[in-house]
């Protein structure tokens, strides 16, 4: 995905990606019923990673995410170079992203798991941290 | 090390393999006794991997996980095609193996440590964590 | 860097050295002030990596950390090999080494943001950990 920081002091403020790296863990019971095809999981791995899938990679995949807060003219003109454009009410730092990604996930997670943490690596080095204990009050 | 999960709606029901990755966390007092060959350690890694080693690793590396609620004879027969064929009485996906190492692992650490959290990677990109702090009761 | 423990019964109370990874993690609450430079962020990582780069990375990289409680001699003779020995009034183990990393970055941080955790990883496969909640005594 790609991203332009509005008003950024550094080189950020330009269009430029990165290959996000996406880790979503879940809290949950263990269900105990033998015999029943999802015994002894909190949640199917598989089933976990349809949804983020569909949910947000498909989603923002190979996309570029821009602030509302740029110029109408400049965001009309992105359109015009790709199709997939952004565009957020919100700056798409990491911080902010993960945030974003936290509120569509607990939308689409079945109702017996929750949602304890996400991190969002923007590079291998860099990454922003959303926890469910941190963010009650959004939940 | 293999397993197979039974009953389970997908192609897990069958036998296969993963290169299992598990990561022990304790936590502890630091050791602050000046000359002690432990001096500075919550406690030695070479410790902790002895443990690890000798009563997880290799218990289970190569052997092939499966749930006692197989017909007998099926297991009899597995039993026939391999030397290490461990019967639990538990559906051996990653969450439940990972609540029985952490009870093997229990017994035996060493008493001014306490075990903290054990993750364990079924793939590169899947894992279930355990944390004492989650399993007070059955600790 | 290189340590050497002082009276340890392993091959580790001779000089060797680790090729560490840092791993800080802040806790702050993410700036909402839309049109600022760091709108969006709970703290720029360029900065984050500026502070661990100039008052840890650059300290002790290629450094030869030892105890205070090595004879006087035997430091004397080290510092005539090379120019960068520290000594330190600890046994410099991954856990000492990191709540002392700890302390460091406590004084060096921004007023608005907290330290949270801190991995120092001596090997791929070990690592201590320290986390502010467990240490609010010595913050």
């Amino acid at each position: 995905m790609a991203h332009a920081l509005y008003e950024y002091d550094g080189l950020c403020r330009n269009i430029h990606g990165h290959s996000y790296n996406l880790q979503v863990t879940l809290i949950g019971e263990i269900k105990n019923q033998p015999g029943h095809p999802k015994d002894g999981m909190v949640m199917d791995f598989s089933e976990l990673k349809e949804i983020v899938k569909s949910q947000v990679v498909n989603r923002f995949d190979h996309s570029l995410m821009v602030n509302s807060l740029f110029p109408t003219k400049q965001i009309e003109l992105l359109k015009q170079t790709t199709n997939r454009v952004i565009v957020v009410d919100f700056q798409p730092t990491s911080e902010n992203i993960v945030a974003y990604i936290a509120k569509i996930l607990q939308q689409h997670l079945p109702s017996d798991v929750t949602l304890f943490s996400i991190r969002l690596y923007e590079t291998v080095t860099s990454y922003a941290e959303w926890f469910a204990s941190d963010n009650q009050a959004i939940k």
